[in-house]
C-alpha cells in the first residue's frame, strides 16, 4: 500500500487534524502577514509532518524551497493552507481538491464579510467547489489549532502542545486566539480549536457534531455570531448537550451587535430572549463574555460535574463573607448555617476575637496556617449540607509581612503547602475546593504581587483546584456545572 | 489665644480630620498588631503632626516615650486613636471627653457584633460616652484615611498623599483598605476614607451630611452592610445625591447575607428588591462589588458630568465590536451607524481589508499608528450623534511585534504617543475618550506585558483618560454617569 493509498483510508476530519503533509499557498519572497504568519506559527509551535510551500513565482523562503504547482510536491497532502488574494483562492482550491487533499482552511479575507456582490460571488465559487469534494475552514478565518498534532492558528506560534479535555469553536479569529491565550494560563488545556469566519463549507452545525463524538473533546465551547439554519443548530445542540457540557457564547444579541456581525463574519444575529430561552431548553450552558467561558470550561475540566448547593466559603476578613452569600444566592448557591459544633471546632483553630465560623468563615487574618486552614476545611466538610468548598487567600498581605521582616515574598508566601492541603482535604471528603486570588495591588510597584499570584495560580492547578480572580466568577462557574448536571439528570 | 483656645474654636470634624496632635491607646512594648499597626501606618505614611503614646505601664516603643496617662502628654489633642481591649476601651474615651478630646477612632473588636450580651452591653456605653460630647468612630474599624492630614487606615502604610475628589464612606474595614488600594492604581485619587465599622456613634447619615457639604468632596462613595435608620439613610442619600453623585455598594442583600451582616458588622441587611427601587429613588447610583464601585469612581472623576448615549468604539478585531454592541444595549448606550462619509473618510486610514468603520470601527490589526488614530477619533467626533468614544489597545501583540524585531516592547509600544493623541482629541473635539487595555496573556511569561499595561495606564491617566480593564466595565461605567446626569437634570 503506498502512502497516497493510506492517505484516501484515513477519515477527512482525521487527515485534517492529524495531517501527515501539509502545503501552504501564498508563502512568497515579499512579506506576507498571513503566509509567511502561519508558516512561522507552525515552525515555531513544532508542527511535525512535512511543510510545502507554493507560490507560482517559485524562489525560497528561509531556505524552503517555494513550489510553483502543488503537481510539483513530492508528497501526498492531507491539508492546504491558503492565505493567497480572495480572487484566487477558488483555483487553488480546486487544484487541492484534484489532488486529494482531504481540507483546507482559507485565512483569506474578501469574501461575503465585505457586502459586496463581489465578495458573495466568491465565497459561492468556494462553496461549489467544497460540495465536490473537499472540506474548507473559513474563509476569513485563523483555521485550526490541535496540540496534538501540531497545528496552530494563523497568530498561534506560542500556543501550548498540551492536549486536554476543551474543544472551542469559533466564528471569530481574534477570539478563537484570545480564547486559546486566555485559556492556557488559566489552566485550560485543548484538544482542537477550530476558526471557522465566514462558515462558507463547515460551520456550526457540523462541528458540533463532530466534538460530540471526537472521544478527545469532554467539554464542548462555541462562540457563534450568527448561524444559518438556527433551527438545526439547536437541534445539534441539543444532540451533544446529552453527551457532554455545550458552553455557548452568542455574540450579536443587539440590534447594533446585528449589524457587527454583518460586517464581521457575514451572518445573522438574532433577538436575545429569543436565543437565551432556546439555548436554555436545548440544555446549552450561555455565557456572557470570553472571560466566563473560560472559567467556565476551567470549572468543567476540573471540577466533578454533579449538583453543588450548599457552598462552605473561608477567607480573612469580613466583607468578602457577606459578598459571598449576595453573589450565591444570585447564582442559585447556598451558604448553609454550619452545624454548631462544626462551628465551634472551626473556631478552636482560628484567630479570637475577629473570627467567625457559622458560614462565610471569616478567619480574621490572612495568616493563618495551612495547617489551620487544613483543619477548617476538613470541619466544614463535615457538614452534609456543604458540596464544595471556596478559599479566598489575599497574597498582598505576604508582601507587607516580608517587608516586615526585611525578606522576600517568596520566603513568606505559605500557598505552596496551602495547595498541598486542598488537594489532601478535597481526596479525604470528596468534595472540591476551588481557589480565589484576587488582587487589589494593580500599581507599578506591585509586580511581584502579581507574580506571586501567578506563580500560586500553577501550583494550585497543579494540584487539581481551579483559581478564580474574584469570588462572584468561581461561585458563576460553579453554578454553571451544578445547572448542567441537574438538567442532565432531569432530561 | 493658647494651643489650647485655638482648638476649641475649630469645627470638631476639621479636628478629626486635620489633627495638630493625636494620641494612640494600645501601643506596648510587646507586640500588639493594632496599636503598633496604626502607630507604624501613620509613621510610614508621614503624618506630620505630634503622636503620643499611651500605655499604663510605660516604657518606650521604637525610641519614642509611652505615658502613662492622657494627663502626662504635654500638648492638646485632636484626635485619639484606641486599639486596647474591648473591655478597656469605655473608661479610655471618657478619659479623653474629659481632656477636650474632639474624636476617636476605636480599632478594637470585640463589642456587638460578637453577638454577645457582653458585647452589646461594651457598645452601650461606649454610645453613652459619645453622646455626652466626644465623636466615635467605630468600634471594629480601621479608622481614617484623609491623605491631606496624613491620617490613614489602620493598614494603610503605603497609600497615597495625594487628595482628590473622592469620599468613601465604608462599613467595613477590609473594604476601606481594598478600595483605597484597587482605586489608586486606578487612578482614583480621595478626600477622606473613613471605615467606621459597627458605627456606634457617626455613621452612614452622618457622614453622607458631612461628604455633601465637604468641598473637596466631589463624589460619595460608600459601603453599607445594614444602616440602623433607613428612611433617614434614603433622605439622605437623596439631600447628598442632589448635590453631587452617590455611589453605593449596598452588601447583605441575600437572607445568607444578611446573616454574614449581623456578625460582621452587627446591623440589618435588607430585601434586594426594596433597596434597589428605594436607591433608585433616591438618586443613588447602585453598584454590585468593589471592582464597580472604583470603575464608577473613576469614571466620575475623569469623565464630565453629562448624558451621554452615542459611542464610537474604535479598535483591532472584529469580535470585539459584536460584543460592544451587545453591551452598549445593556448599558442603554448605543453604538450609531456613522454618516456614510464620515466613514469612508476613516476607511482612508486603516489597512484594507479587512477594516470597517461602520461603528464600532474595526481597524483589522493591532498596529495602526497613534495618527492614524488620530484620524479616526476625529472623523467620528464629527457625528452628532458620538457624544463619547472609546479605544481599545491589545498591548499582547506588540510583545509578539519586539520578538519579531528582536527588542523589546518598550522599543515598539505606540501608547505614550497614543495617550497625547487622545488627549488632544478630547480637547479640540469636547468628546471624552475613554481607554480599554485588556490583558489575555497573564502567564508567567508575561509580565512584561503586565508591566507595559501598568505604565500605559499611568501614561493615559496622565492625559486624564480613564482607563478599564474590558469593554463591559468601560460602557457600565459610562452609562452610571449618563444616567446620574439625566436623573440629575430631570429632578
Amino acid at each position: 500500500m503506498t502512502c497516497s493509498d493510506v492517505q484516501l483510508t484515513r477519515d477527512p476530519f482525521e487527515r485534517i487534524f492529524h495531517p501527515e503533509n501539509i502545503v501552504i499557498f501564498g508563502v512568497s519572497t515579499k512579506w506576507n502577514m498571513f503566509g509567511s504568519g502561519i508558516l512561522n506559527s507552525l515552525l515555531a509551535i513544532g508542527y511535525p509532518g512535512g511543510i510545502y510551500l507554493i507560490n507560482p513565482k517559485g524562489g525560497q523562503y528561509q531556505g524552503m524551497t517555494i513550489y510553483r504547482d502543488l503537481n510539483e510536491v513530492p508528497a501526498a497532502v492531507d491539508f492546504a493552507i491558503i492565505a493567497v488574494p480572495a480572487g484566487a483562492v477558488a483555483q487553488t482550491l480546486e487544484q487541492c481538491r484534484l489532488k486529494g487533499v482531504a481540507g483546507a482552511e482559507v485565512l483569506s479575507s474578501g469574501f461575503s464579510e465585505m457586502g459586496t456582490e463581489e465578495g458573495e460571488a466568491l465565497e459561492r465559487e468556494v462553496q461549489e467547489i467544497a460540495a465536490r469534494g473537499i472540506r474548507v475552514i473559513g474563509p476569513n478565518c485563523f483555521g485550526i489549532y490541535c496540540p496534538e498534532s501540531g497545528l496552530t492558528l494563523m497568530p498561534g506560534p506560542d500556543l501550548s502542545r498540551e492536549s486536554g479535555p476543551v474543544g472551542f469553536i469559533s466564528q471569530s479569529g481574534g477570539m478563537s486566539v484570545d480564547f486559546a491565550h486566555i485559556g492556557t494560563w488559566m489552566g485550560i488545556r485543548f484538544s482542537k480549536i477550530i476558526s471557522f469566519g465566514n462558515g462558507a463549507d463547515l460551520r456550526e452545525i457540523e462541528l458540533l457534531d463532530y466534538f460530540r463524538q471526537d472521544e478527545q473533546t469532554r467539554i464542548i465551547s462555541l462562540y457563534v455570531e450568527g448561524v444559518k439554519d438556527a433551527r438545526g443548530f439547536l437541534a445539534a445542540l441539543a444532540r451533544a448537550a446529552r453527551v457532554k457540557p455545550v458552553i455557548v457564547n452568542k455574540g450579536g444579541l443587539s440590534e447594533a451587535g446585528k449589524r457587527a456581525v454583518a460586517s464581521h463574519t457575514a451572518s445573522l444575529g438574532g433577538s436575545r430572549i429569543i436565543w437565551e430561552s432556546a439555548l436554555r431548553q436545548a440544555g446549552a450552558i450561555q455565557v456572557g463574555d470570553i472571560w466566563e467561558l473560560a472559567q467556565c470550561c476551567l470549572a468543567f475540566s476540573l471540577l466533578p460535574v454533579r449538583p453543588y448547593h450548599g457552598v462552605a466559603v473561608a477567607g480573612p476578613g469580613g466583607a468578602f463573607g457577606v459578598s459571598a452569600c449576595d453573589e450565591a444566592e444570585r447564582f442559585g448557591l447556598e451558604l448553609p448555617r454550619l452545624e454548631r459544633e462544626i462551628s465551634d471546632r472551626i473556631l478552636d483553630v482560628l484567630p479570637r476575637p475577629g473570627s467567625s465560623a457559622i458560614n462565610p468563615i471569616d478567619a480574621a487574618n490572612p495568616f493563618v496556617t495551612p495547617q489551620a486552614y487544613k483543619e477548617v476545611l476538613l470541619q466544614a466538610a463535615q457538614d452534609p449540607r456543604v458540596d464544595i468548598q471556596v478559599l479566598i487567600s489575599l497574597l498582598h498581605h505576604f508582601k507587607a509581612l516580608a517587608i516586615g521582616f526585611g525578606s522576600e515574598m517568596k520566603d513568606v508566601v505559605t500557598y505552596p503547602e496551602l495547595a498541598r492541603v486542598a488537594g489532601e482535604v478535597r481526596e479525604q471528603t470528596g468534595k472540591p475546593i476551588v481557589l480565589v486570588l484576587p488582587n487589589y495591588k494593580q500599581g507599578e510597584e506591585s509586580l511581584d504581587i502579581e507574580a506571586a499570584i501567578r506563580d500560586a495560580r500553577s501550583v494550585f492547578l497543579e494540584h487539581g483546584v481551579p483559581v478564580f480572580s474574584d469570588l462572584d466568577e468561581a461561585l458563576r462557574a460553579v453554578s454553571h456545572v451544578s445547572r448542567y448536571a441537574l438538567w442532565r439528570d432531569r432530561s
